[in-house]
């Protein structure tokens, strides 16, 4: 079932090491079906270079491996409560990228310095805090899903496609599993030019809010003048 | 019409993803046509693997599209205003390329550290100021060109091929569009240079003026002796 | 003899440029037999271009060349001692990978700072100590292995699979050569990471016990539930 | 003449792209011919990708151009200076490399901090002092070369085959073209690890002298074992 949404999931997983977001394993992409409600996800620990489409795993909204011969990814339950949470999220990616990553270690959220943020983000990608030993020793993955859903319950979650999780690593989504890389690079690209941006001055201040308006409105909204 | 020239600024665009300039779109090249008058530009927001030499965008210098399926870059009113300006500028190169961005959004100007940053620019890459509210909401791209050209007004805009503008990125321009690019490659491996420098040197000068003038002059004017 | 083997650790050599772990022929990689108890590991000073699994070199835990026509890697007394010391211990990797070296050469072991880290490495990667004039002018190879030995003759060498020789580089090891080449990559990530992080956040801590206790052993020991 | 040498230089020149050491025509490696004591160098200001083993020129000791089409290097004046005064010195290269140039500009010689520099330098890597204006405006090739060998007039330079030159570059040299390449990557990854380590420990100091010892002398001199 889903063949077409294996394929599409399959792709953008293999997106991740060609955009340098992956080392080994460490990543994984969903996306949702609209008409049955179901996500397609990558299985846990293959190889890239091994992952074929057939091998994507269909889960329900309650958790339940639909279809798939291999366990789904181990962060499936955090999927599933942001797909719970945000109708508007149709897919997700989770990576440890490298500079995304030291911000999430670091436990910093990360200004809006300029319009590369901008373009794509509305004000900071916040850092989420860390959970309790008893989110972590109950249920972990799935707690990881309800602290970011809880920061963003009275937000816009589409204008602010990414978050860092602390101590561990990033989570990006968008209109789809493509979309949701596509954040992915943006929020590496923006980690790197934050933290270098801060070692040459390490006073600097985030990007006026009228530019950071300008910047984001251009390319989102129904005055949207970007592209084609 | 201009199909020479329009293979010429495809090319240059692409060498932007080349070079490891630009992620995604996130870059435009134009070149002048002397005959004419007009300028040829990238579309908006078309993938670097998707572009093709007809997609280029033939425009006049009051911002009309002379020819071209296709919008023209969201920064082409920025490349308007800088050809208007300066007769002597042919092409312009816009990237948020990552070393000279974070300068940018640092608000810093870079100093010019040594002979790699004199052989191609004549003293420091200046950081322009940001737009002000009213710039940015009646004009922004316009506005932004029209800031760069009175930076410049009373200066040598040949002997300084390149630009920050805060909290956004950079510009560069040359003799043709591959000369600016070029010039965006030296931007940017001068800005990694002169990042690491102070990181190992907090107190590090700019170089002595006498070694700026022999580098830059050895290569450029009529003394020079660099090359064939 | 050992054939097989010698194709193992080839390929696990070949892995080291492959990920970016060595300049020049600045690492090695060797692995144990089981049922002779000899190990098989790269040659002194080749070339990887120009390595042959024929050039793999035999060694018995005495130090003595069982089969090779070339000296085996100047750091040979090094495996053997960790080796005779770890039982468990069946893959070996010496590298000068840049930013776990860095870290060796500030004297600092790494942080568990996320969970990355804590995936594959139960605490930080510890540092060990410098030798002493004597034990350099004596069997400085040798006693490079003990110095490490000592430091984890009380540990779990297994959870604790790298350690850092001050103003040196990098050892890590795993459950073949393979394995080891594994760990010498997060090692190298992971420092990388640590260190981005610090300058992100001086004043970062290590991740909460609980989160580093998770990620460690939802992939390791008997209530693992990574992969497939 | 010296058509096999020709070769040789250009081979040499071409491992400065493949090793990531130079930005377009920003370096140029030489060596000298032991029975003609002429030596040949990389023309001036010519790509990489267009550069051919015919278009290498032949310079003698008094800077006479003996053989080729093209103008030498605009460094070739450094080049004889290097030559004339080290008779042990057969080839040499020049490049503005990232992280060497770096500390360059810094002003700052590079500190042995572990054992991956003294496998190769036996000591800091020098930062020699900026030319006068006098030096400068008379000749600045020529005079940087005086400056380097008067540096070097009474110590081993075949013991430190790197040296930066304050505000410019670094330059390398060895037994052939290609050793002073070889030399030249070890330089490149030697400040990069050492710029890094002093950002994880400010108060980092040099390895100690023996260890330094140990490892520069078991590569070098009538003890060495390292290799085949």
């Amino acid at each position: 079932m889903l063949e077409k949404l294996k394929q599409k999931v399959y792709e953008a997983n293999m997106l991740l090491p060609k955009h340098g977001l992956v080392t080994f394993t460490w990543g994984n992409v969903s996306e949702r079906d609209t008409e049955t409600g179901y996500f397609v996800i990558k299985p846990s620990g293959v190889d890239y270079d091994k992952l074929q489409p057939a091998d994507m795993v269909v889960m329900d909204l309650a958790g339940n491996k639909i279809e798939g011969s291999m366990n789904p990814s181990s962060d499936t339950a955090t999927h599933v409560e942001l797909y719970k949470a945000f109708p508007e999220i149709m897919g997700i990616v989770h990576t440890h990228s490298s500079w995304a990553t030291s911000w999430a270690q670091a436990g910093r959220s990360i200004p809006c310095y300029g319009t590369t943020h901008a373009d794509y983000i509305y004000g900071e990608i916040p850092c989420v805090r860390c959970l309790t030993k008893e989110e972590i020793d109950t249920a972990y993955e799935k707690n990881t899903g309800l602290v970011i859903a809880d920061y963003f319950k009275d937000k816009d979650v589409t204008a602010v496609p990414a978050v860092l999780c602390k101590n561990h690593g990033v989570f990006t989504w968008g209109t789809s599993a493509e979309n949701a890389v596509h954040n992915a690079v943006v929020a590496e690209e923006v980690a790197k030019m934050a933290a270098r941006c801060e070692m040459i001055n390490p006073q600097v201040q985030p990007a006026p809010q009228e530019l950071q308006d300008k910047h984001y409105f251009r390319k989102h909204g129904k005055d949207a003048y970007y592209g084609q």
